[in-house]
């Protein structure tokens, strides 16, 4: 494992209502000293949830995101809250955005949006044995769902209203875990 | 489609070296209002380049990510320049962190890292016919770099240093391209 640098001064160089920048004086291994930014994070972590029907599909819903002023597709994600664990924060997100519980939870990965420039991070999480179930989420507006066969993931990809980075790794993964449960020996 | 909100107001609310935080005033097409949070873009976009040798591995790079104040292994990525297009920024990458360029070079699908609340977009490109050529990038340290066969990306992602959503969406999306052109008819 390479030496990480020394971290020589941290501080917060802005604040808003839901961002904080940081910079930091890092000096690498071989002598080099540099300035970055950074996000700070919430601290508690995200979730996104891949919802699987038995018949091999994923639940999909649709919302707008402010950051590209559009509609896209993509699984449901969303913060964990204090106290919850990371499997409670993704079957109530499930139960908030497209209305099913899940008796079945697993954790496969912890990926980062941007680790160069974000310390947030978000679980994967896999669910199945779905029951219809609702909770009263923070949506502006009920969002939109679709089922989509897991089988025909180059074709949902295919669409240009299918952006999300997390999504798509989120389904390549469930894709490929799912093809190892199923596969012989 | 869905209606997108009317955009009511929008402000800057903060502004750093690297980061500006946007305020949106936004009515959804319901009528609820709600103010929203973005991060702004540099405004040329970003490139994520998945290098690929004979042999069907793919080049990876081991890089300090401030965000996580972790060194972790990715695919080499960066922005676009202004007066540059998206293959002529991934070669570039390509040479400043790899020391390899590219005799082709092609464009999959633009995604981004968080619609919700980035505008920055980032352009997925296949590179392959590699040669050996070098640019000086700005990295403050050399990285380190390995070959990693695309046949064996399962036991990659179990790595723990493995972490970048981007770069696991675009390793994903490289496989089943190229799965898709070998396949017969």
């Amino acid at each position: 494992m390479p030496v990480k640098p020394d971290v020589l001064k941290r501080q917060s160089v802005a604040r808003t209502r839901l961002f904080q920048v940081e910079e930091l004086e890092l000096r690498f291994a071989n002598g080099v000293e540099r300035t970055y930014e950074r996000l700070a994070s919430s601290g508690y972590g995200a979730v996104a949830v891949v919802p699987v029907t038995p018949e091999g599909s994923v639940i999909l819903v649709q919302e707008y995101g402010a950051g590209i002023n559009d509609y896209q597709w993509g699984v449901p994600k969303g913060a964990i809250d204090p106290g919850e664990s990371n499997l409670e924060a993704a079957n109530r997100e499930l139960q908030e955005e497209v209305g099913y519980g899940a008796r079945g939870l697993e954790y496969l990965k912890t990926i980062h949006i941007s680790p160069s420039y974000m310390a947030r991070s978000i679980d994967v999480i896999y669910a199945e044995d779905l029951y219809e179930s609702s909770l009263e989420g923070d949506e502006p507006e009920p969002l939109l769902k679709m089922e989509w066969p897991l089988s025909k993931l180059s074709d949902l990809l295919a669409r240009g209203d299918v952006v999300d980075g997390i999504s798509i790794a989120a389904l390549f993964l469930i894709r490929d875990y799912l093809l190892t449960k199923q596969a012989p020996g």
